[in-house]
């Protein structure tokens, strides 16, 4: 049994991929670069990436988030599980024991909303060391046949259920801005309010909410189970390996006011 | 809601693999044979292929039976992905709404036994017209670390889980022979120890007990469930077809004698 505390990592589809070109466009050095920052972790790690290119212009083109398309869900579904093996391979490849885990195959919704997560594998292979890489996906639902599920929903559920310590939602910007474009330490139920008006959608495409919707979910987390998270700029190098040492860097989302 | 009967279809690793030559062999011409087989299916069908050259190889290689070998179980669950990645675009071409399951994402194992599996998301892709490709995998287990899980142990776990209502095992022989090479039309609980001395393992690297293995489960899911197998050569043009479409072939396994 392994007891050190686990942490939770998002790589925004934004950092991996290029969201304003093709369909399909990796970034290559990034996905190499941020698989060496991730080599050096010492705590139980679960990763969940976005979708980025291999999933966003696919789910607009099919209207996934209207209607059921089961071409459209398949299609999707393939071109994001494409992206995790490319996540993995680097991954691997820079010695971390990763192991692709798709939200297709273990996790159910309803109306959008995650009805059930199958969980034991995830435990298993993080009292084994395994670093088990989740992904905004297609997912079957049962109102709907299927619906987009972004990692942004997976990542709160994830914490709340495996009891995470951290979570660092590393993305393309240095954390939530204010309009002079100065990072906000931290937003918390007392301050959400006045900060909220600083918070946009995605500016490209996405279905999935963008950061409002990021930080709505993690406000509610750190409500219910007192987990703060961190929204960094995962584009910079060092940042993730920094989070990953214990810095707290870029926004932190928490339940009451970080006074650090 | 779907209520077409539910059928279970294995593909044995030597039906779509070379496993005499080098690892990663795949049957390409018979892959898409087979798919357009698959195609003209009217039940509900759940799909399990073996690992051939895929896995067997990579498993023998990291002694992943006898001990736990991470970088051994990612080697060989990444190499098994690659044929189920092979298979699944096979089918999709055919028009087959295939979703590719892993069973590291959805099944956990404790001492090479399934554990848990998680079913849900079958339940709804069945429901949908999705046609779910499960295959022999390296999965967690609960006391080994991971183990090798056959994809003759998922049928019969699945067929009972699901109530299926037909199997069939199309393999790369025309069903269990007796010793002057003709098909022995029934096995069931009254002939077994008779015929038994006719079963061998596999000739080839198997790791998961050859044709012993998969009779021994069939038998076992016959008691208890009242399901009938059908042991058939999927390498034959029109076999698949012809099980699919409701007609007995190859070695019946089931409770009582078959008297067809």
């Amino acid at each position: 049994m392994n007891n050190k505390s686990i942490t939770i990592l998002k790589i925004g589809g934004s950092v991996i991929t290029d969201k304003s070109t093709d369909e399909g466009s990796a970034r290559m050095e990034d996905i190499m670069r941020i698989s060496g920052e991730i080599a050096g972790a010492d705590s139980r790690l679960v990763i969940v990436h976005g979708a980025g290119s291999f999933g966003h212009p696919q789910a607009k083109r099919y209207g996934l988030t209207a209607k059921f398309d089961p071409l459209g869900s398949i299609v999707t579904h393939v071109s994001v599980k494409e992206l995790n093996r490319m996540v993995t391979d680097a991954l691997n490849s820079a010695g971390v024991k990763a192991v692709g885990v798709h939200p297709m195959n273990c996790i159910v919704c309803d109306n959008g909303r995650i009805k059930e997560m199958f969980l034991d594998h995830i435990r298993i292979m993080l009292d084994n060391g395994f670093v088990p890489v989740l992904h905004g996906d297609v997912v079957m639902d049962a109102s709907l046949g299927t619906c987009v599920l972004s990692g942004d929903r997976i990542v709160p559920y994830l914490a709340a259920a495996l009891g995470a310590e951290r979570i660092g939602i590393g993305s393309a910007e240095n954390g939530v801005l204010d309009d002079s474009g100065n990072t906000i330490k931290s937003i918390n139920p007392s301050n959400f309010k006045e900060v909220r008006h600083f918070i946009g959608g995605s500016a490209k495409t996405d279905v999935t909410g963008g950061m409002l919707g990021k930080v709505l979910e993690l406000l509610e987390l750190s409500e219910t189970s007192g987990i703060t998270s961190y929204i960094f700029n995962a584009g910079n190098e060092g940042n993730i390996a920094g989070f990953l040492k214990g810095k707290n860097i870029g926004t932190a989302i928490s339940k009451a006011e970080d006074k650090g």
